[in-house]
């Protein structure tokens, strides 16, 4: 007989051995799922889009993500502003997902009209004794860090957004990304649960067997090797690796341009990582040949500044001279997640004339592709009954040991 | 951490306040959905089709309708009767979904054979004691309303129904439905609760702003208005159009045209509401120039008798004088929902020749996608962690109130 | 209300009558289905495939059944194995569905290498301490049994497959299984539960008015009938043809080939029958004119003994003088079925020279659909609430009823 009473989530948080793969259920589950849900979309802050996504007064872009849809708009006085999409009248959807052009907010079920700033302006036929003051739309918290839009649905959020926010001002600011524009948006739909994406992101383990396009401007060395594993060629080669990071980190820090690893990853309440790392190759972009693809640079307008990276708990970024990419990771099931990555470039430069589109977009085109197959036969896996949690790497894992502890504890921190 | 314990179905009950549309759960929740299957579309008389489906001896028809598939069919003695679609030997659905031209009703898995009455004819193997009586198809409980054939599935049916047919007696019998065919049918699913659908049935406040081709004939006045939210003009369109109705009803009455409202919506069983109005414009049928679209008339043949509403809680129907309108509406998921409409015209009136059919048909076709379209966005904002019920328009929402006390009452008789 | 308490599976069983179909629960429930898998498809002996879909060394076949994906190969020794398809490392699958021809195995995703006896060759940066001979691949028990393999998920597998095994000995042996190859492959899914598709497959009632195509060389008189139900002609065919297969079955034997029927079907842990049978007509094959398709002949090389048939509780197959059919039938739902019938054929024989593909194919690919369409109006119906268990022909379907009562055994045998 199957056991019937299956166990609770919190057992499932105890079978989780430190070094190893979480538990199946925690990746498969409908019930951890919807506590993912709750716990990591709801009440921590995630990303949800650049501010270029709304670069005019009246720009209004929708966001689906953990049941609720958000509106992003930038108001008459050009600020940005995030609310429910969702009428006050009897709940009809305000807005269609994707982008539009407003002046104001209208629903299409019975016109009631509400200002930019959320105020219900107009709502015929509801008599004298109706309050409009408390029918606005409902405000979302959100900050506005370095450009990137990140809310929480909570009304308890994390105070330690502000470490995210320092970073935001020290290594993002040069990159203004006020004044970028999206060049491209690639959806991919991975069948597998978000930690698995996750997981995937934050190791280069894979990346040498499945990443030939990222390989050229990549260097997997970065994060982590066991030097038994090597030849004695590649130890070599990665001993004048160490030695040249360790000579250009300096030199980027004596310009002001902070470098090194910041990992707020274990015992925080919010999770991201940032380091700027040196580009292989012709250095300045990842690119099919490691160049910058984009004439007009972003920002202060370097390309020898190789690529920061930042990582949320739903999101990694890289910044480079050149261009940045945004990506942004939405659950839609215990087996089922949207990446939406963004390519933004200066707002003043124009496909065809400062770039080709594909020579920009294609090394993470591909890399996304890849990814998505190496989550999906992941996921397969980790759903058969067969599947017992294996041993990360104690060098090349090491980044997906503490995500996986930070999520045990993040779960326990609200109740399970 | 999530409340594991989710309310029971009655505390979402509790939680309705008058004024208000209903607690989300009650919309979208699976375990109200089969609930309201159980209440609503089987222990109450539902719609299932006119009874001009079946117009000849050995006609069947087959709808499916929460769980259960019912033939419809004539026999040979001209009776309608309605079975449940399941051999009674292993149970294999005999008839497809659909109509056919039957003798018998013939299982195709073993060829056991039925009588039009229902009566097990034949069962080739199964020995000298097997007792064919005990071995007739289910009758399924049902009652033509002025050619409007509505079952019950449950054993102990309202009987509040007489009421109803005392509406099909006085005010339907002169469209002879009986005497109809049908001219074109329309599925169309709606991606919301069944009860959206009959909500945005119930009133015309979005009309005016989504069903332009409806508007040419249909008075949106008629389902109330805020004399506050009108212009001066259409103040005093609105008082004209009330002293022209007051007059017109009594004209019809005279005539024997039974016209008034009749408000079977509260502290009832069955819930149906029926009225005569006028029909704007040339007044004579729901058509794109407000005539009528077929030359030859239905029953007693006047086109000036305005339009005759019907509504139940899983259909609404529109009695004109050169066709009528039937609409059921079928559930099919807690979010998902089939409006099946059919166009009836006179029997002996031929298309191309009578009427064209797409100038017959494109008002409420038209119609009936603009519904689905705000039913689809009314039922994802109501599944939004953001949506709170909000207020009903006092003036032009207060059936959508009744409605909504019907449904909590009805659920309380039942157990809820 | 509804009955919230919903009846536990023992109930269910419990409401079982002898020589009727089962309750509607036992059919339809997703708690049912998934009792099923673990008794039926994880506890129970199940056919996956002929060894011959692993021809030579370093073939290999994926193969998903109850949420397991099995991995069959051939060594480096020609020796079968079967394998789960889960890398050690994070779970990754490692071969994709179908068939591919390997070396060793390497898991894609981090190139974790194993040898084709399943131990771990290869796993780079896992540092010294890390063991990698506990990390081998997870090898699954089975037999293979006249060339098909049969697997048990569990630890603990049934002891009387044994009795199986010596059907293979007396009776599979001849046709050298080994020494054939899949000429075809039918993937059907049936729109049913897995017992609807094993209860169509055990009778014969169904036949004469559902397969023309088989009826040429199947006989449905062998599986039984009520000789009341048949015409004065037709009871001395059937009178007829007993003699027939009396005076055959002796000849069959003299010869040494064993015949009569072997019913391991009741108070068994395996389930399974096979009979040696007349073919009809031209008396060869199963083929649309009852004639050899395939002039190069299987094993021994003879036309002329009949059908041998094998049905196991996942499977059945026909073993004839040109080629054998094998069919196993796995669960993808409490409503969804895959048949995968295989044509084995001597693997000298050439397709073209030796026999036409679609004559050899035809018969049993309509039959197989013509089975799915009733597999399909099958469980439509039980899943009617209209539906009550119907009785068994006590002539032509007490198959059905020692499968039921085997399937109710076999639950409470194992806790239910």
């Amino acid at each position: 007989m199957l056991d019937q009473s299956r166990s609770a989530i919190s057992t499932l948080l105890d079978e989780r051995r430190e070094g190893h793969s979480l538990p199946a259920g925690l990746y498969t589950r409908e019930d951890v799922y919807e506590a993912d849900l709750d716990v990591f979309f709801r009440k921590h802050w995630i990303f949800i889009g650049p501010e270029c996504d709304v670069p005019e007064p009246g720009d209004a872009s929708v966001i689906d993500v953990a049941g609720s849809s958000l509106i992003m708009l930038r108001d008459d006085d050009g600020e940005v502003r995030v609310f429910h999409n969702v009428c006050r009248h009897r709940g009809a959807r305000i807005l269609d997902e994707g982008t539009s052009v407003v002046s104001k907010l209208v629903c299409p079920y019975h016109q009631w009209t509400y200002e930019l700033t959320g105020e219900l302006a107009y709502a015929p036929h509801m008599g004298r004794d109706f309050d409009k003051t408390c029918n606005s739309l409902k405000p979302v918290n959100f900050r506005n860090i370095g450009g990137l839009i990140h809310v929480c649905l909570s009304d308890d959020p994390p105070a330690d957004i502000d470490a995210l926010e320092a970073v935001g001002r020290d290594r993002l600011l040069p990159y203004d990304l006020k004044n970028t524009r999206v060049a491209f948006t690639q959806d991919v739909i991975e069948h597998g649960n978000w930690k698995l994406t996750i997981e995937n992101n934050r190791e280069c383990y894979h990346c040498a067997a499945n990443h030939p396009e990222l390989c050229v401007s990549y260097i997997d060395l970065d994060f982590g090797f066991d030097p038994e594993s090597l030849s004695p060629e590649d130890r070599e080669r990665a001993a004048r690796h160490e030695a040249l990071y360790a000579r250009q980190i300096v030199a980027w820090e004596a310009e002001g341009y902070p470098s090194a690893a910041i990992e707020h990853l274990s015992k925080t309440e919010s999770n991201f990582r940032t380091q700027r790392l040196i580009i292989s190759g012709a250095g300045e972009s990842q690119t099919p040949d490691a160049r910058a693809a984009v004439a007009k640079l972003t920002g202060i307008g370097r390309k020898d500044l190789g690529d920061t990276h930042l990582w949320g708990h739903n999101s990694w970024h890289h910044f480079m001279g050149d261009h940045i990419i945004v990506a942004a990771v939405i659950p839609l099931g215990p087996d089922k997640t949207l990446l939406r990555m963004k390519w933004l470039v200066n707002k003043d430069a124009v496909e065809g004339m400062d770039y080709d589109l594909h020579n920009l977009t294609s090394v993470w085109v591909a890399t996304n592709e890849e990814d998505a197959a190496l989550v999906g036969r992941s996921h397969a896996g980790v759903s058969d009954p067969a599947y017992v949690p294996g041993m990360y790497s104690p060098f090349t894992e090491k980044q997906l040991d503490w995500f996986a502890g930070w999520y045990v504890d993040r779960m326990r921190a609200h109740g399970y």
